[in-house]
């Protein structure tokens, strides 16, 4: 019955990431935990580049800086 | 003083519906709480069927296969 | 498929008042959503009052206040 | 290490005020924890006023009430 | 830079069990998404059963059902 | 109406810095956004640095490596 949320930044991630990333962490819940997969749920937020930030500034900024 | 994230899947749910949610949850925070509605918060996420997934696969692949 | 995530403060919250939230949203997102309730999650998070602020300061600290 | 979530309704927010939020926040978590901001994170979420909730009625509700 | 938060009731997951999911997530985004491990951030909360509902009911009495 | 979830380690922060974080955060949210304080939340989660992990491993690890 676990809920994963996992948030990225968007930055074009196709649906066959999203499906092995969905895959990934379901799997790992059933590996470690023996978590039932049919009740585990996987959502993933993609996040403007304006709207994260890390070290004090956003992600739009720190890669313009390069 | 509740705050409450309602997590869907984006499928055309309609203003009408959103509002019925948030009075729906919000008089339940005051029934079963006594909680004080103007101070309780309901924020719906409607999310991607590419980005949900569960039992191991997204909800654009299962419904996929029916 | 919804997840529902109730941040409240821990207030002597009884189990019986949880199984009234959690059955509450579920009926909820059946009635509004037609949501299936066999996938649908209700999490609550019981909250610190010295770590929830409201109009700049802790709910201790109003609720000392009165 | 610390992790900020923002959640705010989508009002036109520019990218210059949401580079002040980040920054404003990794200050305040330097200042008063002694974190290092090199590992601390924003994330600012902007969400519908129809899909935010306040007092029982949604943001949009309320702003044509006026 | 992802940030990922794992849910799950609180049932005695060992410190062995909880460094495995957060080096297993962390490969996993460095596999399909190239991300960089360094800032790279799990988070995972224990809910108590009482606190977590599924299908309309707690995890607590849905286990007492058996 | 902003809702800001702070998540930190749980390493002995006091109510005091805890009220200084709300009010700090609440205070920035007024200035950068002219937001209404009095609506304004504020949450922190303290996690147990077994459940917090970084750079693939716990934040626990990385402390006993020094």
């Amino acid at each position: 019955m676990p809920y994963v949320n996992i948030k990225i930044t968007r930055d074009g991630v196709t649906a066959e990431q999203k499906a092995r990333l969905i895959k990934g962490v379901t799997d790992l819940l059933v590996e470690v935990l023996d978590k039932n997969p049919a009740t585990s749920m996987v959502v993933i937020d993609e996040v403007e580049t304006d709207n994260w930030g890390i070290g004090g500034e956003s992600v739009t900024l720190r890669r313009q800086r390069g």
